[in-house]
């Protein structure tokens, strides 16, 4: 008799934050996966800014995104969903708060923990998999110009008004802080490891200065995989190609001494007029896949056309996912 | 053969706002019953009335709390259900504010219609029965003091300021609005119809203010209860006795002509003295339970121990719900 065993489910750890990291976990939800999220908690402006000044919170914007990529919400509950990205737009002080930022500070002061609020809204959600924090510690995101000049705070990088044709020399955290133990604990564990897509300096490298996020990547026996952005974004990675993302990405992990494996990059540079139009007003233009520079890092490179078109030149969530799933 | 027909459910409609109807709501809810709250929603003060002043949405006060009562959340997400209690103590602009009104602020906002919105709020809550605003218009509440003074918002009135020894000697809507249908509906078809508890003037009687609430109720076969209060209200009913209340509910339901059947008092005066300090200060005192005064009024009483011994005086649900379980 032939005795099979269940195998386990395969765990897969996304780390980032953004647009970007909801966009992956939309696919990858579809299939019978164990997910983790880990997400930076260092945004500093508009609703998750005000909460973290006012409450003195984690900032809840990137973990509100997550949780909703992740929610499998009954239908007669989607309302819930809605609201939870219900933005108000009036109302003295609460213009702008988001619904889903004030329900985890909310259930931050009830349960007293950032961790715990996080969990409570997950099963408010029917969160699928889970999400995590990077850090519990609150810290600020720092860029260094190459002219020397110091910007401190995601929202003041991410919106850059200061020297904006500067390049970024160098990225850091104020204070330093450490990595929330569950987070590093679904890093070593995982099967595969992804990092972005998202904005370079402000979404993605933030996870990576968080100390012993590299070092448990390093730890981990599971596939490192880097999704490179579509658009390069002014004041940040302007002019970038595909390697000059994956060379920063790797000078940051290698702290940790983990190889990158592999890089994903778009090659369908068939953005609709109408589109393109909108990123060239803001400086925003299509990542170069350059391949065979990539391949010279010593990475595997997938080029593929990865875009969806739409209002926005987004990644294809279900794509990425066919794609991810088939690296397990 | 003898065939069995599975009986419809009962159905009791519990007309009022405030902290009573949520206690005869936590009782009636473990009865198999078809059960049905309707609120007034002409609260003007606090975090519902800046709500109202703000966003032009009905005062979502005491839908809240009825929507609580009648909750049936699982376990795991008892988080929810506190947050929906929960009261932000700071923040610019958010200090004060219900959780849960801000959710049916926004879900008013999301799907263009209160009564669509408290449906939505419902269903997330996993509520039992229905929670109907008496109506969907906007509306004032006024009182005319006996020496003619009028005062107007339900938030001037419950915490009065202007000559609180002066008697109120009518209660009116500024404008005039009319019923909601759904709550006409509701309360033509009840087996039971019960008024309070809750303050007279500003939680009770401004349902029956609402054109067609009366008329309803009057062309209804349910049998119609009214719970006196426990305590007197300072501004409001000092020194009533329970045939005082009943006199003033019997008046403004007049106008429909519908007989009020049943009268429930409480008639266990041993209120803990650390509790009857506290009301005593807020110049809040046991109403008595004339009972003979009572029935000379032509309704029928039912006298008994109803209170709950706590931090404050207040129904035992409980009992409550027994006693009008037993009406059906």
């Amino acid at each position: 008799m032939i005795k099979v065993c269940p195998e386990r489910s395969r765990r897969v750890v996304v780390i980032g934050g953004g647009t970007g990291t909801y966009t992956v976990l939309m696919g990858l939800k579809e299939y019978p996966l164990d997910l983790t999220a880990i997400v930076s908690t260092l945004d500093s402006g508009g609703s998750s800014g005000r909460l973290r000044d006012e409450f003195g919170v984690l900032p809840p914007g990137d973990v509100r995104k997550c949780l909703l990529a992740l929610s499998n919400l009954p239908l007669e509950k989607t309302s819930l969903r809605q609201l939870f990205e219900y933005r108000f737009n009036n109302g003295t002080g609460l213009r702008g708060h988001s619904f889903g930022n004030l329900l985890l500070t909310a259930l931050t002061t009830t349960t007293g923990r950032e961790d715990l609020a996080i969990a409570e809204a997950a099963k408010i959600l029917d969160v699928k998999g889970q999400v995590l924090p990077v850090t519990l510690s609150k810290s600020n995101l720092c860029v260094r110009l190459e002219d020397g000049t110091i910007i401190k705070g995601e929202s003041n990088i991410d919106i850059r008004r200061i020297r904006p044709k500067l390049k970024i020399s160098d990225v850091f955290l104020d204070p330093a802080v450490r990595i929330y133990p569950s987070a590093r604990k679904a890093i070593l564990n995982a099967d595969l490891i992804i990092l972005g897509p998202g904005d370079l300096y402000t979404s993605v490298i933030p996870n990576l200065l968080v100390a012993g996020v590299s070092r448990a990547i390093a730890g981990s026996k599971g596939k490192l995989v880097y999704i490179c952005n579509l658009m390069t974004k002014h004041g940040e990675t302007d002019e970038f190609s595909a390697s000059d993302f994956a060379r920063e990405i790797m000078r940051y992990l290698n702290r940790g001494k983990k190889k990158l494996e592999l890089v994903l990059v778009n090659n369908n540079f068939d953005v609709p007029q109408s589109v393109s139009k909108r990123y060239e007003r803001e400086h925003s233009f299509p990542v170069e896949a350059d391949v065979k520079t990539l391949q010279k890092l010593g990475v595997k490179v997938i080029a593929k056309p990865l875009a969806a078109a739409g209002q926005l030149w987004r990644h294809d969530s279900q794509k990425l996912a066919k794609i991810l799933h088939s690296l397990l």
